[in-house]
């Protein structure tokens, strides 16, 4: 199947399954089916049969999943097979959190680089980072070939960082900043805003 | 409409109105379209006319949207037309992060106790909290009626201390913890994990 034809519902489930998979994984499971991933997951067992096998066939009938070779089926199609350079822009108390974040180690990603329009931050060390003007995006992140960035500027910054992320080749925004994003076609966005996911749930209470 | 008929999905695409909403009337604007809140948000003008019609007939034919009337409602059906006590639970990185953080503001909630599990922790202040004991959650949960936590622990401890939350009365869980978490039907779970969020991305560079 093309992979433009998968529809993003599934596509933002497998992540979830690796998760899953990875931690079992660490616990010296060899072995497991789609009922016992599900039940880690909260999704049902034919749910995950049919996500999977939109991919291929990767399960042997009775005899369930080989996490190690389904692992690596995962990563290569979520294409976290290797390792991402992500730059990191806004070095407020977000940003100082991300930096320094253990959970981006084997899923995929690294923070290459960080930066802050604010003069009084750039050149502060935050662990192994020196914080880089924002004034030297475009040059730094073409040059590093980066393809990914993790916006944590306020609000009223968002759009203009986002806009000169990607004129310098970035595809993919992981946006903390509170706002909707206007990107073009070819640019991924994702949103983390604890307000919009607390404000999900207090509909149901 | 019955508020347990209405999809999640549709749910879930309110508070990103409401978010864009509120940053047009901060901008001193009165009214709005479909159209216009579409090409803010980045979704149709037709879907969001459907979403919203889903629970009452809140714009005018011709004329559009009032912004503070549909403001006014849309807090309504997402019950943030209060303002929420939130639990924080891990006094880390992110934990500090959250602590700090104004986003909250004007959006429904407010951190009201700060616990963390580690004796070193218990005791510091992070501005104006002072990180409390995990093991007194119970207790000052339950007197205090807090619905709602969010979770910065390490993945190792996320489904305990979610237990000992559900068990005294936490019935939504904003879950920083790279795990999936087991709860009962009457509790509900938002995930953030950046990881997961990179991960939906790079399947499309």
């Amino acid at each position: 199947m093309k992979a433009d034809k998968i529809p993003d519902i599934i596509v933002g489930r497998l992540p979830v399954y690796l998760r899953a998979l990875q931690r079992m994984a660490d616990n010296g499971l060899k072995t497991t089916s789609s009922q016992e991933l599900g039940e880690h997951v909260g999704i049902s067992a034919a749910q995950i049969r049919k996500d999977i096998s939109q991919f291929g066939d990767f399960g042997k009938q009775g005899t369930g999943y080989s996490i190690a070779y389904l692992l690596d089926k995962l990563r290569e199609i979520l294409k976290v097979d290797r390792i991402w350079d992500v730059a990191l822009v806004g070095a407020g108390d977000m940003g100082h959190a991300l930096a320094n974040y253990q959970g981006f180690e084997n899923r995929g990603f690294r923070i290459a680089m960080i930066f802050d329009a604010d003069s009084t931050k750039v050149g502060e060390k935050i662990g192994e980072f020196v914080v880089e003007d924002a004034e030297k995006i475009a040059e730094k992140i073409k040059s590093a070939g980066i393809k990914i960035a993790m916006l944590t500027v306020p609000a009223s910054a968002a759009q203009s960082v986002a806009d000169k992320l990607i004129q310098a080749g970035v595809r993919a925004i992981l946006n903390y900043a509170p706002i909707s994003l206007t990107v073009p076609n070819n640019v991924k966005v994702q949103y983390i805003d604890p307000s919009t996911h607390l404000q999900r749930m207090t509909y149901y209470l």
